[in-house]
């Protein structure tokens, strides 16, 4: 199966399951069940769209695509073995990490779950591989979960904590 | 030092840094300054206050006390090297790989940041120590993001990020 067969599919089963899950997610929610239950389901599918751009751009090699899912702010964090901080110097410090498409290799997420907060904010959690020649820094996987800010660019990661 | 005295100045000191801080978390914000001056310096310190007395309880091997700080619902995530769920069963789980006093150590939080989302959500990270002797498990240390929710009962923590 080709790759992007590959995750054509995934894509329509992440969004079946957020689908499915949305209204455990909405059981958070205490306000007005009425209004929620088109915006939680929006928010949603729009997220998980946000890291499946992600994905794809990763995969084209475009980190700059990879990137953008990113506030552009002096705020934002990111949080591995120490606490970074800010959109400055973010996209640099991703070519450092991985100079060359074979550093980049090909990356997939699984197990996507968003849990909407309120109309503004959402927490995305889930798992990242990473395949990649032994060469190029081998395979790494690991957990993450994000924090997504709705702004006027869209939904955009604010924390990024990555395990 | 008396440990009771050390927490007591650490405090302080922390109180003092969220004080001084809070400018910067609140340009976050794009609502009406006015307004938010005072909401977010007394969310910050309400957050802050969770994490203290999360500690302390830690610290006279009160693991009831230390596990209030999480929102007693089916929906809170704790994230180490795996995804779990759920309020129940949490404070069993923490008796079951903390078993006495001793296993529990003297745990210590620093570099405690806050960074309020909005109203009724706020972002906490910071760095947690664990003293134990090495026959008790021996010294652990890791960073935390934190998601913290305004709820009746105060706030309280609805995801937990360790690592």
């Amino acid at each position: 199966m080709s790759n992007k067969l590959r995750r054509q599919i995934r894509s329509v089963l992440l969004l079946l399951f957020v689908a499915i899950s949305a209204p455990t997610a909405r059981a958070q929610d205490s306000q007005d069940t009425t209004s929620n239950l088109h915006t939680a389901t929006r928010q949603e599918l729009d997220v998980i769209k946000v890291l499946l751009a992600q994905e794809d751009a990763w995969n084209r090699g475009d980190m700059e695509g990879f990137v953008r899912a990113y506030k552009d702010s002096p705020d934002i964090l990111f949080i591995s073995h120490q606490v970074n901080r800010g959109y400055a110097g973010l996209l640099d410090q991703y070519r450092r990490d991985y100079p060359s498409k074979a550093a980049m290799g090909n990356l997939s997420f699984s197990g996507l779950e968003v849990h909407p907060l309120d109309d503004r904010f959402a927490v995305c959690i889930g798992k990242y591989e990473l395949d990649r020649s032994k060469k190029d820094g081998g395979h790494s996987e690991g957990l993450f979960s994000l924090i997504l800010e709705k702004t006027d660019q869209g939904w955009k990661i604010v924390l990024d904590h990555t395990t």
